[in-house]
């Protein structure tokens, strides 16, 4: 079968690699009808070192059941299924407070040696935990929008729960990628009065005045700071959703955060320390956040997407075949499109 | 009359400077029955520099209002009051939200040039907001717990607060010093089913005990969070209350934080950044804090310390008068004493 394979920075290759197959009795294989290229994805594409060993790439899908171990119990053959960026047991004491990303059996796919869903199939370990039957057929006009339940949609709504967004709070969205994106949906969803967009790409502004965004910050730094202060009457935002992950982003989060706000970031740190400890202190802000437990959200999100609430499905700008792969990492780092869906 | 100053690193002197008289129409001048020394009073004890300005010292007190302000309102003469460590409008948008230190009007005592409740008298600003009517005679036997509502009882409960201590949760308090074992207090009384102070000095874990700890954990850093880890079958505790403020402090409180848990910091942060931007987020637990809205928590608190059903003030364990203030500073920071009363 074809898989995609990072070697190296820049260096995506679409592979011929062994059939994927079950292994546990835990175990179901996918085979992908969706997947896509991940923000998160860009990390190792412009950072990975040479010498690291080679990684199947890819953890947001949609796919078919197409084989279960012997102890999967939930799920047959055939089912439609979308798959979390994390797999999980569904029975530990983590997954039973909903955080499945701290599942005590669960890990990661594409990370770490696990097969990647940029492919035309995977396994997923621990398959009753992990996998959520979609109540539609593979080729249901929702497509795109469920396909965001596997992650950006999830990890949006996480930021924005965790930055304690609520009816008549303002919020401010750090980051225009999908999951900023994401953001503004979620923070539109969770009754957000006002909704500031921190971005500088304007499709993807455009995309979040769609969405609910009421107020666009183009510029960074101190700039940036001093404008959400200008459109917050100078005591900045009950709730700050950090979709982007370097120091700049948080520095921006802590200068822009209301005085007993809270921040929720969903960016991959990468910053060994979060700043400004002093400030963030005095102003009794709370920082907060991780890998989102989608699992979790789907149930809650599932009936928005269905019933045509939220259309988050809209961040995706480009469909590629897994051929297509690489150049969509490459159209994503260049800023030339928002999301790569993949159709394997 | 007489008052505190602070010169220079370990140089507190007892000195007369002039009157405390009303300047605003808002103020009300407080004859102080009672005041404390802060464990917070030691960091610029130690730490601070030759050349700044002289401090007058003392934000913790217990007092007689002496004089009004043509403004204020809710306040007479002869009235017994208790002062929180920050002054505050009481009308603000930040007051107003339960937020009082970060009171648009508001400051601190004994900080930036204010006057300092170590001393016969003070001035106090915004006195309807700040401060607040107790319903007892100026010599009742519960003057100690009621002065902890001035700082310590509250700072710990905001610790709890914020670390989201619950009904059957772990709670961990780093630190053993008044706040800390305040926090031990906070714990017990919002539900905690286990409580572990991490601290060294015999009399202060004999202390937290009374109070309700039911693990002592006396080693630093990774022992101390491999110990920690033991104690709470490898997961570490939901709610971490870190009560000294220390960059080691932190290190441990992410140490031993359970995934899906929060960080409760009240000691003044003396670390320029948050440590483990990554574990912080891998674990998704939530870091909080601040300078605790004391006056926000005095009504909450006051009926558990007039119906004693919490005894905070058993954190006193050396009165003095005015004159042995500096070796009240010096006993506090040789850890002879856990905290001092003052009796002007």
């Amino acid at each position: 079968m074809r898989a995609t394979v990072m070697h190296g920075p820049r260096d995506v290759r679409i592979e011929t690699v062994p059939d994927s197959q079950i292994k546990e009795p835990t175990d179901a294989l996918l085979r992908v009808t969706r997947a896509c290229v991940c923000g998160s994805d860009l990390w190792p594409y412009n950072l990975r070192t040479e010498g690291e060993d080679a990684q199947r790439m890819g953890h947001e899908a949609i796919g078919i059941v197409e084989d279960i171990g012997s102890e999967v119990q939930t799920l047959k053959k055939g089912d439609l299924v979308v798959m979390p960026f994390a797999f999980s047991d569904g029975t530990c004491v983590f997954c039973h407070e909903h955080l499945h990303t701290a599942c005590l059996h669960g890990g990661f796919f594409g990370n770490g040696g696990m097969e990647g869903a940029q492919a035309e199939a995977l396994r997923i370990p621990q398959a009753d935990g992990t996998l959520f039957v979609l109540p539609v057929s593979p080729e249901d006009p929702l497509m795109p929008s469920l396909l965001t339940l596997s992650d950006v949609m999830g990890t949006g709504h996480h930021a924005a729960v965790v930055a304690r967004v609520a009816p008549g709070k303002i919020a401010a969205v750090i980051g225009d990628g999908a999951v900023g994106l994401c953001g503004v949906i979620a923070a539109k969803r969770l009754g957000a009065e006002q909704i500031i967009l921190l971005g500088r790409h304007p499709d993807r502004i455009a995309l979040a005045r769609d969405f609910g965004a009421t107020d666009i910050v183009t510029g960074r730094g101190e700039d940036a700071i001093a404008r959400v202060l200008d459109l917050t009457g100078g005591l900045g935002a009950h709730a700050v959703l950090e979709c982007v992950g370097t120091d700049q982003a948080m520095n921006t989060a802590v200068g822009i955060a209301r005085a007993g706000g809270a921040i929720g970031r969903v960016g991959v740190p990468h910053y060994e320390t979060v700043p400004s400890a002093g400030p963030l202190f005095f102003k009794n802000v709370v920082v907060g956040g991780g890998p989102a437990p989608v699992r979790a959200y789907i149930e809650e999100l599932l009936p928005d997407v269905l019933e045509g609430r939220i259309d988050p499905g809209r961040v995706f700008d480009r469909t590629v075949g897994l051929d297509g792969v690489p150049d969509g990492y490459r159209a994503m780092n260049d800023r030339e499109s928002i999301k790569v869906m993949v159709k394997p």
